[in-house]
């Protein structure tokens, strides 16, 4: 197969790690063709810095560029519907930026869209591609640590990040979890946060029992540093991937701990371990080659899935943008 | 004032790591003078060990002894409350290892007992009495971090000690959240658990919530390994006690890191730290000089509200020896 051919949608922060993860990869395999921001200016900065052919002052034309195969999302959330929409119609596979849109109602028109055109979709939740959560799925899967049944993570950065910490930085912490009980629906859900002046929720304690008594501790916070690790315990012995959890390149186990190194990034990143986003990238081109239209190992069921949880729990938060 | 005479109760472990906090004091602050055990064997070995010049095979011995102004009592729990009576009766004064008693109910009858007789009782909760600690209060009491409103604790430790989470090492998670938070009473508490095949808990994820959105997030575990750090967020900044948070030698302010060393152990411990129990035999002593019956640092109301606590998260986990 001739290398996959990318477009990227705004040249923001995320996209310039996104472009420094795809460059990690083999040209042969992943070209990267044009970029669209909303100025033109913006777009050709972006294109010059990654010596990107062609740039575009508006998504639209990305949308209509008959090279792509492939775009990638990496606006700010309240925009992710509208663009992945603009994509999908266009008959482009979209690999979209977590969380997939801003709440469980929307996630669920944007799949169905997907679904309806026959197009392939994917959140962005590059964590479930790093080699390590391979191999913590793998030893799950083996039976190596027993029955799982805690899960406790944490995610806590200050300063804020802005936006609120359960869909900016909470999405991952409910992607481990559910990843950890292979998709699971949860019994029950117990949140308690606060939330800033603006009415968005800067923390989240998180319990969520899934059937038979197992159980995920989550703490989310942009407002407190924590230790940003994952911990599950299996009736065997336990697995702890370590900071960050979510773009891990470590795995402790009961045999030891395992290392799982990045490869060098040829810019600097804009947040850490973000060369590790070609892992995600090489999943899309696998499933692409595949002939796919979703990823097995990131469904969309486990994207709407997680959407609903973290609707619940920002309900439950009374968080203002919830609806 | 002459030194405080004291008495052990119980030649185990914990009683063997006391020692070794006592003998870090001056002997003219601290004389031991007798231990008693079960079998008057245990408590000559114990005796010698630690150069104590009396032995005895009961502990009604320990309580009649003329000599003794005070007993620390290291016995197994559910014998916390016989044993303290006894030696409240016999008008001594009592440091009891934690937790208090088995239950609420107990403690209440073991408090309004010390109180009728008008003699000292203080819970062994050492964590509070180490000089980070009081640096940590001084740091909250001053404003430095602003209104605190959340808290975020684990202590998690695998192979399991036996007894159940909750009482055994909870007490700590629990009562660090309510120094924190000066001794409020919680609004809501909220815990989902497992047991073991012994009907104890072996896991407790609790959310305890205070007045005004205040919350306190805590990770007890005798299953798992998890960090053993407790976080205090504050409206303008944080505290962190790292590992291990009920003995710590170290907080992490905003200034930096700050050092606590712990004095010589001139035995090797049993369990981390052990050395700094030397500072609760000071509390315990200064008290004394006062002529105090109760520590207004670990305060009896105190005691009650966290046995309380712990009381309601035990019968949310369905712990069977709850009552």
């Amino acid at each position: 197969m001739a290398a996959l051919r990318w477009g990227i949608c705004s040249a923001g922060k995320v996209s310039h790690d996104f472009l420094v993860g795809l460059k990690a990869l083999p040209e042969t395999s992943h070209s990267i063709l044009a970029v669209a921001a909303r100025s033109l200016e913006s777009a050709q900065a972006f294109a010059t810095k990654h010596s990107i052919p062609q740039a575009y002052g508006s998504y639209e034309e990305l949308a209509k560029d008959p090279q792509l195969d492939v775009i990638y999302i990496g606006t700010i959330t309240p925009s992710h519907l509208s663009c992945a929409k603009m994509m999908v119609e266009a008959g482009k596979a979209v690999l979209c930026e977590k969380p997939l849109t801003m709440n469980s109602e929307e996630t669920k028109q944007l799949i169905a869209f997907a679904r309806e055109k026959n197009v392939f979709l994917m959140e962005a939740i590059w964590m479930r591609f790093f080699p390590a959560m391979f191999e913590l799925r793998r030893l799950i899967a083996s039976g190596s640590i027993g029955d799982i049944n805690y899960v406790n993570v944490s995610f806590g950065f200050h300063p804020k990040l802005g936006g609120g910490a359960t869909l900016d930085i909470g999405v991952y912490a409910i992607n481990f979890t559910s990843m950890v009980f292979g998709g699971e629906k949860p019994e029950k859900i117990h949140a308690e946060g606060t939330l800033s002046d603006e009415g968005t929720d800067n923390l989240a304690a998180v319990t969520i029992t899934y059937p038979g008594g197992r159980i995920a501790q989550l703490s989310i916070s942009i407002k407190a540093d924590l230790p940003c690790e994952a911990f599950v315990y299996g009736t065997k012995g336990q697995l702890k991937v370590p900071k960050w959890f979510w773009c891990p390149t470590k795995l402790e186990t009961p045999e030891g701990t395992k290392e799982f190194p990045l490869p060098k990034p040829y810019q600097p990143t804009n947040f850490a371990n973000s060369e590790g986003m070609c892992y995600e990238a090489e999943e899309v081109r696998r499933c692409l080659q595949e002939g796919k239209k979703e990823s097995d190992i990131m469904t969309l069921n486990e994207t709407q899935l997680v959407a609903d949880i973290m609707d619940d729990i920002m309900k439950q938060l009374g968080v203002i943008y919830f609806k």
